[in-house]
């Protein structure tokens, strides 16, 4: 549909990876990124994971950019709503996992979609949300309105109220009854002005250091112990079921035959599974699990 | 279709799961069995889940048995190549986490249902499978002679060649190129003579404790360290994958509103996901994979 536009948002998407990884790595004090690059086993292209482990702030972290083309396989072209046809793909995506139960755990990605043929579309995607172990309402409210501001720069494709309630929507464990964590903004199939939605997810990208740093370092020097550490890795296992059974991204490449490594580098680090686990009464963790049952509106309408 | 079959297969399933949960208390030697009953939230029925943890040999155990009806989701019974109609389903299911690396994780399930209406149908499902963390050919020759003689029993139902070859084919995940262990017998959709094929599933359900009884008492004393614990956990993220993202009991109970936490009784307590972990060449971790990647024919053809 447009190759401009497919080299302009790839080599953003690179750009964002470049300087996520150089803030993330400031940000950990000790951990650097290791890179690895593959190539697309399904097609044409590839991209270039960047992974940490065993940091200071943070126990796992993977940045990944990736620009594919290929043909859908059959399955996905059905949800697409469309026919197996060509493709193009390219986003950056990633996951922090802090090693600290009083570090919320992050997401962002922003993607750019295309199918071609007669009736083919072209579309952006992404979001970022924040999924904290235990609730702090002004970390949800700052996250919230670093994205709200990025949302407001750009009202001709982006709306915060919608986005927030489709991220809501969207991280959300039907078996579970509860939100991923505090949300954030959610948005996909954005196929109106295509260069004007290129900017706003641009800047999507740029947001996410400015909305999640300022908790990390607010948080990193907070006590905690094996009790909080538990609960944790307790709620680390709905990261990995909503991630797994749920997770769109993580369906899509696996069934297009993306690599298996870079996709789920989203996964926590050491998860538990308790049998019903179930946190006491009026404490800190319960108080967690009343917000993801009923989401909040930390930034406004 | 069956009131009897329907009452004789639930009898029977609560038999064996009393059975199997003496037998592996028995084995445990220290821990025991806490019963949770629960009613069925999307229609009638419920079931008892019996779970144990942290006990000498097992780290986490469950043996649940179900008896529900109510009406297919419509997704479900799209894929059951039906229309949404009432339903019932039956079945004992059980997975068991040893600590020790030196000793398999394993699994059994057998299950009946049934759907109503004009062209209502009703079959037995099933199956039983290993997954050791180390390879031991006289374990997998011994579990797969077990069901091969559960099997060979009942000739007119049951066909230990088909079942294994499609236990192989059930258990494995496409993203890793991987089986989830060294198989055993794999069944579904067995609508023939019910009788004969309720005979058969029982013998199944009997089989399980003298299948794995013997290679967790060959094992349970052998010696591990952290590297070893260190294999395990990250193996244990494959089965997790495989049950979230794969399985289609686990899809069935939790769209059909099962209960969550009997349904994923099934994942292990503690489980590791490192970015692209491999082990190194010509070890015992990668003798395991070499196996998985390439079904072996354990008890003859």
């Amino acid at each position: 549909m447009s190759a401009g536009l497919r080299d302009r948002a790839a080599a953003r998407f690179a750009e964002l990876q470049e300087a996520i990884c150089a803030g993330v790595e400031s940000l950990d004090g000790t951990a650097s990124f290791r890179e690895d690059p593959w190539d697309y086993a399904g097609g044409e292209g590839g991209g270039v994971t960047r992974v940490l482990a065993e940091g200071a702030v943070f126990e796992k972290g993977g940045v990944n950019v990736s620009a594919v083309a290929g043909t859908l396989a059959p399955r996905l072209a059905e949800r697409l709503g469309t026919t197996p046809r060509p493709f193009f793909a390219a986003g950056v995506s990633l996951v922090l996992h802090p090693r600290s139960p009083r570090v919320p755990t992050a997401h962002m990605n922003v993607r750019y979609l295309e199918t071609e043929g007669d009736d083919g579309r072209a579309w952006f995607g992404g979001g970022a949300d924040l999924t904290p172990y235990y609730l702090e309402r002004d970390d949800a409210r700052h996250f919230h309105a670093v994205l709200r501001h990025a949302c407001e720069r750009h009202p001709a494709v982006a709306d915060y109220p919608t986005f927030k309630r489709q991220c809501d929507e969207y991280f959300f464990l039907p078996h579970r009854g509860e939100a991923r964590g505090v949300g954030g903004v959610f948005f996909d199939y954005l196929t109106g002005d295509l260069d004007a939605t290129f900017a706003f997810v641009s800047d999507v990208g740029a947001a996410f250091l400015p909305a999640y740093a300022p908790i990390v370092e607010r948080r990193r020097d907070e006590p905690w112990g094996e009790a909080e550490r538990r609960w944790q890795l307790v709620r680390r296992g709905r990261y990995v079921e909503f991630n797994l059974v749920h997770d769109r991204g993580t369906a899509f490449g696996l069934e297009t035959g993306g690599r298996t490594e870079s996709i789920l580098m989203s996964l926590p680090p050491l998860v538990r599974w308790d049998y019903d686990h179930a946190p006491e009464a009026g404490g800190r963790e319960a108080e967690l699990l009343e917000v993801l049952r009923a989401p909040v509106d930390w930034a406004g309408g």
